[in-house]
This record gives C-alpha cells, structure tokens and sequence, in this order.
C-alpha cells in the first residue's frame, strides 16, 4: 500500500525505517540518459509528451534507491494558457514574449482549464504510476503564486525582481489582482495532478527569499495560504522555497505538511523555530556533490545528526541538483542517507 | 571635531541628535554628474586617478545632506598586484584571466605593497579630506577575504559558487592557504587606507551568504577575524554582507563596531539576536526607492522604528543603491531619515 511508504509516512511526521531521500531536479541534466533524450528533443516537447516526460521521470530511479518520483515538467507550463507567450530559448532559459507590468496586462490573463490546456501532465502522471507500480510514491509540483507572478513580471529569471517589487510597492492594487489570478491557476493545476495520480504536491516558491518577512507577509502569504487551503489535504504538501530562513514561521503558517530548508540554515534550528508540529525537508548544499564522496558522507551525517532521528524528516539537496554533479556522487548520497539512517540491507 | 559626526558617534553607539545616513553605492551610475565622467573614462581609470576617484566620491555630498562619504574605489584593486590578471569588460563586469584554482596558483600569488601598488587610492582619500574639509566623515572599505577569494576563485561573478565551494570542500588545505595570502593583502590595503585618512573602515564580504554557519565557522571566520584584529581599533569598523540572517552572531565574532544588515531580516529582530553591545546599519531594501515617494517615507519609518532610536543605529540600503534608482528619490529617503528621526533644521 503506498501510503506505507516511508516518503508518505515521513511528510505526516510517521516513524519510518529511515531517512527517505530523493532529489530536486533528479530527473535532470546530470544523468547522460536524459542528455540524450533531450538533444532529440526540445525542453517543451519532452515535457509536453507525456511518453518522454513519463520515460524521463523515471531515469534516476532507475540508477538510484530514490524513496519518491517527482514528475518531470516546468512551473511555467501553465503560462501560454493564461496568454503568456512563453518560449525557452537555446541556453538562455525562459523568455516571456509580454510580461504582466499593467492593470490592463493584468485584465487579459485568463484562467487555464487544466485537461484542455495541460492534458499531456495527466497522462504522463498516470503512465509513471503504472510504471512505478507503487514502489515509490509520485509527486506532482507548480510554482508558487508569488514565484510564477515574479517569473511573469520580469520575463524570465533576474537578479534583483525590480520590476516585481517596483509593481508590488507601486501598484499594489495590481498586484493584489495578479496574485489573484495567479492563485486560481495553481490551484487548478494542483488539483488536475491530484486527480491524475499525484501522490503528493511541491509548492515551489524559489524566488520568495529576496522578500522581507512584512512584503511576505502583506503581499505573498494571502495566496500561498489560497493555494494549500484550494488543494486541501487528500495528499500530503511540500512548502519549498531558498533563502528563506526569515520566511519559514510564515511559511508554515501559509501551508504545508512539510517545509523545505536550504543550506544556509542548521536543520535542528529551523525545525525547533518550526514548532516539530511539522515535517522537514533538507537541507544539504547541493555543492557537497562535487567533493570527495569522504566529505560527502560527513555532511551527509551532519544533515541526519542534525534531524536528530525524529520522524518528518526528509532528506533532500537545499536546491536542484547541478548539471555537472558527478552521478556516481548522486548514488552514494543516497545510499549514505540510507545506510547511515539504518535502512534494513536488502 | 571629526569624533563629534553623528555617522561616527553612532558607530560608537553613543546618542546622536538624529539618525545618520548615507547610501552603498552613492558615488556611482545613478548620478548624472557621475555618467558624464565615466563616458569619458573607463572604470578602472576612473579608480585609478586620484582627481577622478576624489570628485565621484564628493559629488553625492553636493547633492544630499549625506552623513558620510566613501572613497570611490572597487573591492578587485588590490588583485592586479598580487598577480592576478584583471580587466572591466565593457558592460561584462569584472573578468579575471587566471582564477586561482590550484596550490601552485596560490603559491604564485604575491604580496601587495601599497605604496608601491595603490599609491592613488591614498591620494584620493587624502584629496577627499581637503575637500570636505571635515564636513562629514570619509569611509575606506575592502573585500572581505571570503569575498576576494571567491571572486578570484569563479573569475568573475557568480550564481552557485560551484568553484569556490568545491576548492573548500575538496581542498581545505588549499583554500586555507589561500585565504592566508588574501587576508593579509586585506588588513594592508585596509591600514594603508587609515594611515591616508579614512576615518572609518567597512569590510564587504558581499556574497559571504551563499555558505551555511558551519562552513562560514570552518572556512571564513578565522579570517575576517584576523582582519579585525589586524587593523585595530583606531577607526570604528562596519562588517557587512548580504543574505547573512544565519551568519549575524558569527560575522559579530569576527569583528566590528557595526553589523551591516540587508532587508531580509527586520532590523528589531536582528539587533536583538545580534545584542545591543554592537551598533547596526541598514535596512532599506534598495527596490523601495522605485516606489512612491509616500511608500519611501512609510519605509524608511518602518526601518527607523524598528531601530527604535536606540543609539547605534545607522541608515542603509540593505545593499548598494541601483544605477536607475530615480535620483529624487535618493534625496528624498536621505531626507526622510533624518525629518522623521528628529533632526534640527538646519
């Protein structure tokens, strides 16, 4: 039964065998069998096939004892239906064609209505869960209402979110409409995984970090709050976000069964200012992954020593992991996690 | 008398009149007068005349009742001395032709003599304090040695620190060797800088941020520890970085009479973890000054209640002012500060 599985009982706070562990973007660029799926393909295509998508999810699990499959999409997928003209361009990254500056910007975005807009992530959740057969659990994911918005807002990464935080403190009427209709559009992609086959969600808020806990507080957590209490509690949530040790109580209040830390914080002091009414995710330095596999292992230890053995913890990089990770580092991450948290040998 | 500017009688954290203020960056691209010089000049060139480096570092004095100057200079001037091969790229940035990566590059690294190697950088501050004529305090600053070293390490800018991180974590006994050699290139370039004159000193250890407080323990304390102590106490000492929230109690340890803090952390919070025997700067996020000129008075009141006016409290940015902040809006927060904090009219 999946809800046995130690991923599961780890995000509700159950005693597990030991320490769960998977990885963000696992189904990624470090492995050499996606690589050459993806010189065959483009970004979009791979992820709007669902027979590529679903092939690509399962890659790492294929190499590594992960504990969860994470479905392999982009948080943006959901932007041309809503108007956005979005093209990933060759080695750049995103690029949105008409960023949303102005209430009219605003005005013109429209809902998504997932099984017309989207319907190849519905069909590739359910061939990875056919193909996992339930050895581990599938997790579904979109970006938060706040990353999604500053996405939009700048038209594609950026460093310092001045047209972001320029709307929000100048326009905050705007704002407040554009988080609106961002929000409905999470939710309704959220609740389309659910009902494909996710067998947990990952709100994503990347960016979130570069705010103060009063901007999080007045002009993000209302939405973030929409989006856990849309999608309700059938699965088990993740509240992910970097740079975000001033945010977490606020996050925890927004939602989520679980929070996401990245490296910057010592796990045992994120989760005693927490409350241990709540999971933990985290939180090694995904840069640890090209060091020597001796210095993997003891930070590996440090992040496990740090949790303490109280169940809610699962393991995890504090980010993504990197494009030219060694992979054979990947592996023994995970099996350290394992064989230091005392999983039964099999 | 100098010892009597409230910039300086606030590193101190003895009472102050009002609250002084002055801006990272204000001797830089948002000025007009400033872009009129640097058409004409390169960067570099412009650092490395004194007459240049004086009047930029002055102009943001004609135009606001700053409390402060800072010399106009670049953390990377002491590079080119200690053998490292550095150029402005025009719109690029910083490029480094030969980043250190090897124990044979740190063993190739030299010394720097300043009198020999930076001898503008003196005359520029000793011209600076002709031309203030002591109006207002004049600030030296340098990297950080983590800062340097990172810069030196990724040969530029960075968005992961992938280099830096794997030479720490792979090669300890390189990067302490390392961080040897840039430490002490730091505490001369920063002696020089008092013995011209600057009357306070601010060490930026910028993207000290990205490391977790264990690896800022292991790795990077030791160092700007010795810096403190190897300038001494003749100047008060500003210790500054960014996205430093899990570092505060530490960077403190290290050393310095004032704590710089960016926006991510509310400024009462932060000063009460960091104790009020040290004094604080900051914590403007610089993005406000794009907004309204009511939103900037509403902000700046935040920030000044939050400092509560306790003595030892200086006004920033949490970070450098960007080159298209609208100049009015510069003066108008410099103002606000010290209307709102009680300052005699003058």
């Amino acid at each position: 039964m999946s809800s046995e599985h130690r991923f599961l009982k780890a995000c509700r706070r159950e005693p597990v065998d030991c320490t769960p562990v998977w990885m963000m973007r696992q189904a990624g660029r470090y492995l050499e069998e996606y690589r050459e799926l993806r010189a065959k393909h483009s970004f979009l295509e791979m992820c709007r096939t669902p027979e590529l998508a679903a092939e690509v999810t399962v890659q790492p699990l294929r190499r590594f004892e992960l504990d969860a499959a994470i479905i392999f999409a982009d948080i943006l997928l959901p932007l041309p239906a809503m108007g956005i003209d979005l093209e990933f361009a060759k080695g750049e990254g995103p690029v949105i064609g008409n960023p949303v500056r102005t209430a009219d910007d605003v005005a013109a975005l429209t809902p998504i209505e997932p099984e017309r807009d989207v319907p190849f992530l519905s069909e590739a959740i359910r061939m990875v869960r056919r193909e996992l057969a339930d050895r581990v659990p599938l997790i579904g994911f979109s970006g938060a209402p706040f990353t999604l918005a500053s996405y939009i807002i700048e038209g594609g990464g950026s460093r310092n979110f001045v047209d972001t935080k320029t709307l929000m403190y100048g326009r905050p009427e705007v704002w407040h409409a554009f988080l609106d209709k961002v929000t409905e559009v999470v939710i309704a992609y959220l609740k389309y995984q659910i009902e494909a086959g996710a067998q947990a969600l990952q709100l994503f808020d990347s960016w979130v970090g570069i705010l103060s806990p009063r901007d999080y507080e007045e002009y993000v957590l209302p939405y973030s709050t929409r989006v856990f209490e849309g999608i309700g509690h059938s699965v088990p949530t993740i509240h992910f976000g970097t740079d975000t040790t001033t945010l977490l109580e606020l996050m925890k209040q927004a939602g989520g069964d679980v929070i996401g830390l990245d490296w910057r914080v010592e796990l045992s002091q994120a989760w005693e200012l927490l409350g241990h009414d709540v999971a933990v995710q985290g939180n090694l330095d995904p840069i640890v992954l090209y060091a020597d596999q001796t210095v993997i292992e003891e930070r590996v230890k440090r992040v496990l020593d740090s949790a303490g053995g109280r169940p809610g913890h699962i393991f995890n990089l504090g980010h993504g992991i990197l494009p030219t990770v060694p992979v054979e580092n990947a592996g023994f991450m995970i099996d350290a996690v394992h064989r230091l948290s005392g999983c039964p040998k099999e």
